[in-house]
């Protein structure tokens, strides 16, 4: 994710208490060694790790190291020299990959717009062999390419070992054997809760390798898979608390809030991610019934839906063009997110409504009821098209617009099935572009009773990525674009991303 | 200096007594702060140092800092951000630089036969600003370049200041003034000073940028220089152990010593490099009169003589084509060095002479100091061309020639002169390409008398850097060819090179 509306005068705004409790939830990292590559690759041809020690590295030389797994940590290589003495530093290019594609895009001809620091390229001079290189950050990667910039004519680098301390705070000791299911969901659940896992560090990073941060709308779906996967519900609320001790002087969650060196709401805001906090606090308290989170968040969450009401609802009673543009839903620049945007504000209503039925407050829950009754009407009204057979913003029948109404309860009856039909391939379609969209494309396909569909999907879209190599799930992917980069780069994609893990959701809690 | 013959199936030999002795010396490490830049320059305009840390760097921005002078150290910069919060790594490439006119190279166009490890080039991520980042190694410069690869669009770079921790034994206090003299040679002596102090580390390095290790014709300049200034006989004292206790199997020193992780011997073998060991033991006792260091390393040196005069000897008495491959005197390739290494053997043979006077062994000294005559005689009958007027090789009449049967005491009375001035200009000269090489002549000059040619030459010569902007002495210096670099790239070059330091010898010990 990356920076989309910037507050002007930004100031936030605080509160020492919520985040006191955040910190006292601060998880402990677990470490778990890695201490060798399961394969090699020098210049392209294989060689067995064995041969590491004895293999003999010249200038140009590139050594693949393959961890046979996606990995989050810091990474030592064990480095020596043969030949005559070493007579001049070492100078070594570590390029560290998510998956092999990285690899061969150039960093230097990157040109897109996210920052390149992302790239996970560090150069090292090594003045004194033996040594063992720790490098100085943490890293996501499964692959790490040595290229030997320069020895001298004298000597040469021995790669004599490489290994890496992974890092996270899930504690798979933890994890509940996941339900029985073929081999090929199988597979898509162990690589959701390896994409999980490794984003589960200080607090849910939305990607381990970019921005390593916490998102809001990444954190609903990481919060959902946790609770019935690793179940630290003491991380997801440690999140929770963390957006609601950094709001802006007016109320409102950031989209993502940083934590060091202290905790500070950025100064983006996503009508929609400020949503969906309402939503995953109802979520976390269903799992937990835990008293002293809801004393404590629902008064913020429900300013979330105040806010929304009160500044991004037109006379018609729908979301406005300048709410809409205030959203992210996907990766889509031409989608018109009213319809989106209103379905979203219809579910955090009903979320509204659980809270205070929670809290007791039987007349407040009656009037967040009614609120978002009245919305469903408003929203019929505006978005439905009997002709077309589906919903539609202006000309648009986009599949997005579809899955907001349904999960908001405004899809008609008996019409979901094809409202998706004409959606994702009639006129005025709009591509989904990242697994986050597709997740709630899936939940509501799941609402709409489409179960057979909602696990073929799964299959068809997470299981093509699988199929396209993936160990853990990615940030984007177009299957009919498989190379595409929301950032003019592959480079800096994030294939390890929080935002793409709820498969295992989906399959621990039977829904699929 | 870099690898010119390499022994095959090299087996050095250790002597670990005389190397506990080398250890035992070891020298403190004096660190001194420098706690700023005193001037910056921002994209090619100048900046007040004061303003630093209020001025935003963007991609792209280049800030230079002048340290003021040349240092040996480690690098600090204490980075921040403005902006918005920090969301993407910060991205800096770092160019530490001896002279400005490494800035202007591109490393990565450097194609030169050394390492380009050489290259003092960093690139570096800082995840969370504010950081003191500290560089990860000691470098030799007066500039340092910050480039900024990239922040993001939301942050910008701030350098709130930098400092270096300068790092070398000499020790200034204890540096005895220097003779009255006037500005221009004061000045030089400055330089030359701040040359070998810089070079003064664990041993007497070569450069501090390149190679950062212990020479022997290095060494015994640093030596005579030491000697008469800093008066660390000590550390001098430990150079000489170290040779001396990492030979050859057959008892040669190395051209050059390791002394990390463990002293070990380059195989790389010098014959007028090895030849400089009795003559730099000789000097050493002279100033110390070390009993010790006399029936430690008088045999060793001795052994130099003694395989030079067995293998590299002709039959007419002088110095053969093999021998001649084996010498380095200066970077000229076209250089016939027959003569020179002719010279400095009779040089190594009075000081052998020298050293068993030392041991009480008149014997032993009377046969050296015959041997020594009778090579003048066959150098004279080899060499000097009473037509040309000066000592010949072949065609060349090279001013090195010149300057080694002077030193060796060859030169017939009177023709000096006559005959440095045909080699410095006439058909078959060979230009001198190095500082190593220009203190030769000058000793040679003060031998022939010249006193008056000799100080002109450290001025015009010496002077010539520090009017071309040397801070200390530098590794090559053609006046005729400013841009030279014997390693295809000045970027390599080492500009503070302690074969270049020896103006403050003659200076201190009153000879110019």
């Amino acid at each position: 994710m990356e920076l989309i509306s910037i507050i002007p005068d930004f100031s936030p705004r605080n509160d020492p208490a919520l985040l006191a409790k955040a910190e006292a939830l601060r998880p402990e990292i677990l470490r778990r060694e890695y201490p060798a590559p399961v394969r090699c690759r020098l210049n392209g041809a294989e060689l067995a790790p064995e041969a590491l020690p004895e293999t003999a590295l010249r200038k140009g030389d590139a050594l693949v190291l393959d961890f046979g797994r996606h990995l989050v940590g810091r990474l030592t290589l064990a480095l020596g020299a043969t030949g005559s003495h070493q007579d001049a530093p070492a100078f070594l290019q570590v390029d560290l990959a998510e998956v092999p594609r990285e690899l061969e895009e150039d960093p230097e001809a990157y040109r897109g717009w996210l920052s390149r620091s992302w790239i996970q390229r560090e150069t090292l001079h090594v003045d004194l062999l033996p040594e063992e290189a720790a490098l100085p950050r943490r890293y996501a990667f499964r692959y790490v390419r040595l290229t030997v910039l320069d020895t001298s004519p004298k000597y040469q680098l021995v790669v004599k070992g490489a290994r890496v301390t992974a890092e996270s705070s899930a504690d798979r000791e933890k994890l509940p054997p996941a339900p029985p299911t073929d081999p090929e969901l199988a597979a898509i659940c162990r690589a959701s809760l390896d994409t999980l896992a490794d984003c589960m560090q200080d607090v849910l990073e939305d990607g381990p390798k970019r921005d390593r941060r916490l998102w809001l709308g990444d954190l609903r779906l990481q919060a959902l898979t946790c609770g019935v996967t690793f179940r630290n519900t003491k991380l997801v609320k440690r999140c929770l608390y963390l957006f609601a001790g950094t709001r802006f002087p007016d109320g409102r969650m950031s989209a993502n809030v940083f934590t060091r060196p202290e905790p500070q709401a950025d100064d983006t805001y996503l009508a929609d991610f400020a949503l969906m906090y309402p939503q995953a606090l109802e979520e976390y308290l269903a799992l937990t019934e835990d008293r002293e989170a809801l004393a404590d968040l629902a008064a913020p969450a429900l300013e979330q839906v105040d806010w929304v009401l009160a500044h991004l609802v037109g006379p018609e009673g729908v979301a406005t063009p300048e709410g809409a543009k205030l959203s992210l839903f996907d990766w889509a620049e031409e989608l018109d997110k009213r319809a989106c945007l209103t379905g979203a504000l219809i579910c955090a209503m009903d979320a509204a409504a659980a809270l205070c039925a929670r809290l007791g407050d039987e007349g407040a829950r009656e009037t967040w009821r009614r609120r978002a009754e009245r919305m469903r009407e408003d929203a019929l009204r505006a978005f439905w098209s009997e002709e077309a057979g589906c919903f539609l913003t202006g000309e648009q029948a986009a599949i997005h617009t579809q899955v907001w109404m349904t999960l908001a309860g405004v899809m008609p009856a008996g019409r979901a099935e094809a409202a998706f039909a004409r959606a994702m391939a009639g006129p005025g379609s709009v591509r989904m572009a990242t697994p986050y969209m597709n997740h709630y494309y899936v939940a509501a396909l799941l609402k709409a009773g489409l179960r057979e569909q909602a696990a073929r999907h799964v299959r068809d879209y997470w299981g093509g990525m699988l199929r396209a190599g993936a160990d853990t799930f990615w940030e984007c992917w177009d299957p009919a674009d498989p190379g595409a980069s929301p950032y003019g780069g592959l480079v800096v994609n994030s294939h390890c991303h929080a935002w793409s893990c709820t498969p295992a959701y989906f399959i621990y809690s039977r829904q699929i």
